[in-house]
């Protein structure tokens, strides 16, 4: 039989587990319509499980007339927000704190006339959100790369991993006379990956259970597979194929902020039935 | 015979060219006695030169009771200036203004509530006078290592390779929520450094001319022989033995930011004849 072994830090952090109460105590209530401004959280089985109890999601806010709208974990975009006040709509802010940190760093940087430097990816959702908050005065960058900035403030995605900060922060080092960094890479998001490289070490193969989507888990996936060749990224235990355990006694699972427990258990009980 | 090529940047650098004139025109009038405190600069044959022209060089200013003391380019101790003030004596201020940036930098921080580290060398003199006048509360290091702050400033010593200081950032970065730095490495010894190593490329040695205890000579030194083993660090034309050039056809030379063009100039001649 294969040894199963999972890191401590596994199934919701924070910001999603009051993310998914937020709207699952709204549902409850009834009467009112209840829409999420894009996915919640990325990974499509919560999506749906709140799909399936009502939640409504829409991808655009001017298709909302009325009702509750649901700010995702990862925050909404300045110009929704404005909508929805104008609209007269009723918000629900189910924005991750640590997300909001990033957005009011971000913000006191700009106001004390720093170049604001956001060390994410520019397509994520919360990139998105944090960079309307600056009027899109913002530079979002992944490697370093020559700016024109005397004074920069830099922040991070809170799903960042430390190594693309410190190399970002040590590229802009040599060309600015000042840089202010506030850390905002978030704690559980940071344990998470510590603790599957340390178990990545001790076993044959790692599966990381989460949303393809969700960055958090990508990152986790790339940083694992770097010190265990042996490594996959599965939504659910039906990704699973037997072959990966050829001759493999010992099993790591880890999962996504998003991936709830529920999920990574159902891939435990299958590995141990292998 | 021997093809010799120098780089750009050699000689005094601004600091120093300003603290040895200031002193050359003091000596000049007649009637003062002129005291240095410690050396002005780190190159022994500058200091002698100095010394020469009626300067008295001190190590504690306590014996001095009267007349005129001149601060070194490293910069003078909080406790020293007090002494010199409280004495009544005639103090002549060579600091380097961008040592004095560090200073102000650094005090500024800690008036802002950031712990303070001064990346660079705890036994040099120009780190020693930024700690006096903070009250001895800040950090020196030049390796990161665990520290118990929330906020932490930093500032480096003018003559620190920016290597270090994004080592120590990115070690710091990890455990704090904010950082704020000053990259005060001044521009003179960074330029120096970088067209120091890409000379060093294009010849079968190099010559690092400068004094023994000068930290910007040293690390231009060290940072010099990583990409070229041929490699030299010497005072005067007198140290150079004709071993080192056997079957070499291209020598580099280039010196500290102390190092006076003359002495550059005579390596020159004597490398040419060889």
């Amino acid at each position: 039989m294969i040894e199963v072994m999972k890191t401590d830090q596994v199934g919701f952090c924070f910001g999603v587990k009051r993310a998914v109460s937020k709207v699952l105590r709204e549902l409850g209530k009834t009467g009112n319509k209840v829409y999420t401004l894009g996915p919640l959280v990325h990974n499509p089985q919560v999506v749906a499980m709140l799909e399936e109890k009502g939640a409504i999601p829409v991808d655009d806010v001017n298709n909302i007339e009325q009702g509750i709208v649901c700010y995702r974990s990862h925050g909404i975009r300045k110009e929704e927000e404005e909508y929805i006040r104008e609209k007269g709509l009723v918000a629900l802010d189910a924005t991750c704190p640590f997300v909001k940190r990033v957005r009011t760093r971000a913000l006191f940087l700009k106001k004390q006339g720093y170049t604001v430097v956001i060390v994410g990816d520019e397509k994520h959702p919360e990139v998105k959100s944090v960079l309307s908050y600056l009027s899109n005065d913002g530079i979002v960058l992944q490697h370093p790369r020559p700016i024109e900035a005397k004074k920069v403030g830099v922040v991070s995605q809170t799903t960042q991993d430390l190594e693309t900060l410190n190399n970002v922060v040590g590229g802009l080092m040599e060309q600015v006379e000042e840089i202010r960094v506030y850390n905002t890479i978030c704690e559980s998001t940071f344990l998470r990956k510590k603790q599957a490289v340390e178990l990545a070490k001790k076993v044959d193969a790692m599966l990381v259970v989460g949303g393809k989507t969700s960055a958090n888990t990508t990152k986790l996936f790339h940083m694992v597979k770097k010190v265990q060749p042996n490594t996959y990224h599965i939504e659910t235990e039906e990704d699973i194929r037997p072959e990966w355990f050829t001759g493999v006694k010992k099993v790591g699972i880890t999962g996504g902020t998003s991936t709830p427990d529920f999920m990574t258990e159902k891939v435990e009980r299958l590995v141990k039935n292998l």
